[in-house]
């Protein structure tokens, strides 16, 4: 397929199915869809689109892997490391290797972003229960 | 740097130089500006943005690395192949591996996209200038 269509405002496209998240229940998140975007034979990364829905959030997690975000719908907050950011449309955000992040959409307006990764890459590893607190504390929620 | 701010509707980040297109002389194309925004280390693959302003068009060309591509600003058209598409605000292009592609802005709007590839990749080739207008034929020009 050489063109994909975007159904105009409503960031999803034509034949890319809107999944969960995660399907695996063990790490917490809300409210968050996954679509991947591209994954061509030949390329050697992936781009994927997340949405955050109004006042859900992403798992906290780390992994050695780096990611490359663009905001392209609405606005929220990302907590890399031990700094959180708000996010406008279009701000970048990069997470370097086994830093902990975490994106969390705004309480009145959904998180939409696209997020650049290896094809080839490792498995997140979770905060444990004690951990959380503090590495969130950033974030003031 | 973890956070890069868009400057609000702009399509100009924060420290990303706003490049020539191409620095080669040999290459045609018009009104076009390069932005690299990820070229993290640890991520085998780049996003550019590129900026066509109304009327203008970037090289036509083909290479073996393919091209993962989303329309960010404004409305254009593309040549992919034997084929030519009308562009949307967040339609989706895939070039495959050798296939002549140029990217136009409409005459009335800029034509603004992010383009994924590879880090490592092959050069663009040129057609000959007695293919050009065969190749070009489906844009109706």
């Amino acid at each position: 397929m050489q063109i994909v269509r975007h159904a105009d405002g409503t960031f999803h496209w034509e034949g890319v199915p809107v999944r969960e998240y995660k399907q695996d229940g063990a790490a917490p998140f809300k409210d968050v869809t996954r679509q991947v975007l591209f994954e061509a034979e030949g390329l050697p990364a992936q781009l994927r689109y997340f949405e955050v829905a109004p006042g859900g959030w992403t798992t906290l997690e780390r992994h050695e892997h780096v990611h490359a975000v663009m905001v392209i719908r609405g606005r929220g907050q990302a907590l890399v490391g031990d700094q959180a950011y708000d996010l406008e449309l279009h701000d970048l955000v990069s997470v370097p290797p086994m830093t902990w992040h975490q994106f969390h959409a705004a309480s009145d307006a959904p998180l939409g972003f696209l997020c650049m990764v290896a094809e080839d890459r490792d498995r997140p590893q979770l905060p444990a229960e004690h951990e959380i607190e503090s590495i969130a504390k950033p974030l003031k929620r």
